[in-house]
């Protein structure tokens, strides 16, 4: 249990069927905050507005609500975010301005905010120390399950406590994470420090993974460190050791998110070595990781390396198509460029039955290397997405 | 009718079910030829040897099959093709050098060159000027018709003759035209001035097609000018009038191409507009046109502007989201970045039941423009190329 934290999920009304869609995380006392937001351009009001109060460094709470993204309303969607973060402020008695906001869902409608006020008084009677399980339900889309991760990490004979909770399934691709992710954790942290932190931990975790290629206006990945652990990471020991949990965690949850995409069948890690720089490598990674023909080829457990091969040839880094080798797990189907034969494809096959698999890529060019996660691209996902506002 | 070209298209054997697979075009005398080849680093043998036999600037033959790309085939790949140019050299008693060669189909299974040498005969008895529908029926593969356009051109009282013929269906992506593609006309031409017209008519059609983002590995587009009908493109009111009608032609069978994608139920325009540059209206424009939420929203039906925004948002150029304006045909659904209401909503939606509609933006910030083509992404793109192989 993350000491000095609670949360609450509840259903407010946004959503039908008695669906959770209001969540909220208060820290007892105030929290040293990070965050990492959206690249894309457009940029929904909650997001704006946490990119601005983030400065500050510190929060006590944070609301994110699904079914509507709040993004595209104008003036009336700033408007909207501060009446959200407003009615939690003035309950638990703190300045707005330390209140943040989350919102999820289909762009371009008004968000019923009187819904969401409507709601507060249920969702803090909710709130509980146990209750980020209900948060992480009340966050989700097209997310089949909730995703929440916890840990006790011990460092010499004290210990501290991380939670993450994220939801994903569409409009998912790198540049950064694209969706929504929260980290609370009890250790006591500078916010400059935490930033550091979470930037390179997102980098390794939530900015390497791909479902369908596309960049949300909402994605936020925030980190809450409320210091009641009584360790802080201005001692270098408990850092190290924070800095490994919070990484472990992100991959984790980035990976949870990857499986539990929109219609995925497969975890598929892509890991190349040998390319020129780990820039080039990453190229390629991330071209292949978002190769429409590759990852229906997955769907259909069909070892076509053709489409891996053209997909890494015009990935726009330069390279010897007589130096690539392509193995699925340990089984090597193509050798210097070439075809390893029907053996090979026969097992390669096999391995492509697996629900979580690894195509590993040398290119035999220098020492850079790089690795994402994608998934298959299945009729599940052009089901969903044909009839996602239906 | 090509004065002084024949073609034929037959069933050699590559493929299963009597189905054509091997396709040839003979010009009488010596053409000229001018061709663009995929900018996919990894190049298919047949296409590494056209580019080298095209310097030349003259060709007799093209011959062509379609189920074997002959691409990843290593040292034999590159024999194959230089074997299969060569059946059709000795057959016309020409130099190997003046036969050009083109393959399509899976990637990195060995060409079966002996079934193809075999099936020379029976091609070259099925060789009549009206053989080009055959042609374009043996290059197909996932396509599901041939596509073949001829026109008689008038210059005063004199005229001359354009056919193109074209496959598409899959891997189809920008960056130029991911197909294969063969113009023959009876001007008369010097092989640097077609090459310029061959390079700009790509430009305005074949190289502004989306089907699903991947780009071959054996793309090429030739053209073949004999000189038979007596007009000169050296005469500049020839020139003009063969430069409008072959990029009228190529625009036509770059449409063909994507109506006639995999799984392909709808052919969309995306028209940008006051975009700061022509450069960043056609980044805006091709990361609309190749993304999978706003595609499998178009197979929907689901006239969901606000995956729109969020792909122009993550297309790489500044944008000012309060100036930007959505309509689908001419119904506006988005104004100024803000919905225009339910009734709107309702025409943009009987529009995008259309098989065939544009989506204009306009994003009010300079002068740039461009256009491209897309289609819907379906369950069926998915079935077909989960399926390929098997």
């Amino acid at each position: 249990m993350c000491q000095g934290f609670q949360a609450a999920g509840i259903h407010a009304g946004i959503k039908k069927n008695n669906i959770k869609d209001l969540g909220l995380i208060v820290s007892d006392v105030p929290a040293a905050v990070a965050g990492v937001f959206t690249k894309n351009q457009i940029k929904a009001a909650p997001v704006l507005l946490d990119m601005e109060r983030i400065q500050s460094g510190t929060c006590r709470a944070v609301i994110a609500n699904s079914g509507n993204a709040n993004c595209c309303n104008g003036e009336r969607g700033m408007e909207d975010a501060v009446r959200m973060a407003k009615a939690v402020a003035e309950k638990l008695g703190v300045p707005e301005e330390m209140v943040l906001v989350s919102s999820t869902g289909v762009i371009g409608q008004p968000l019923p905010v009187e819904t969401i006020e409507s709601g507060i008084p249920q969702l803090f009677d909710a709130l509980t120390p146990d209750g980020f399980s209900d948060f992480a339900e009340s966050i989700m889309t097209t997310d089949t399950k909730p995703k929440k991760l916890s840990r006790t990490v011990e460092v010499g004979k004290k210990s501290f406590f991380i939670t993450g909770i994220a939801k994903g399934a569409g409009m998912i691709r790198p540049d950064m994470a694209t969706m929504l992710c929260y980290v609370c954790t009890d250790v006591e942290a500078d916010s400059s420090v935490l930033k550091e932190l979470l930037t390179d931990a997102v980098n390794l975790s939530l900015s390497r993974i791909h479902i369908d290629g596309d960049t949300s206006t909402n994605d936020t990945v925030l980190i809450l460190a409320n210091g009641m652990s009584g360790l802080s990471l201005n001692d270098a020991p408990v850092r190290d050791v924070f800095k490994d949990a919070l990484e472990g965690m992100l991959i984790e949850l980035a990976r949870m998110v990857v499986k539990d995409g929109e219609g995925v069948t497969k975890l598929v890690e892509i890991k190349i070595n040998g390319a020129a720089s780990d820039d080039d490598a990453e190229k390629m990674a991330d071209t292949v990781a978002h190769s429409s023909l590759v990852k229906t080829a997955f769907f259909g457990e069909d070892a076509n390396w053709g489409r891996i091969i053209g997909a890494l040839g015009r990935a726009g880094v330069s390279l010897n198509q007589d130096t690539i080798d392509i193995s699925f797990n340990d089984i090597m189907l193509v050798k210097n460029g070439l075809w390893c034969g029907a053996d090979a494809e026969v097992k390669a096959t096999k391995v492509m039955k697996l629900s979580d698999f690894a195509v590993k890529i040398d290119v035999h060019l220098g020492t850079g290397t790089a690795s994402c996660w994608t998934c298959d691209f299945s009729i599940d996902y052009v089901k969903i997405n044909a009839d996602y506002r239906s």
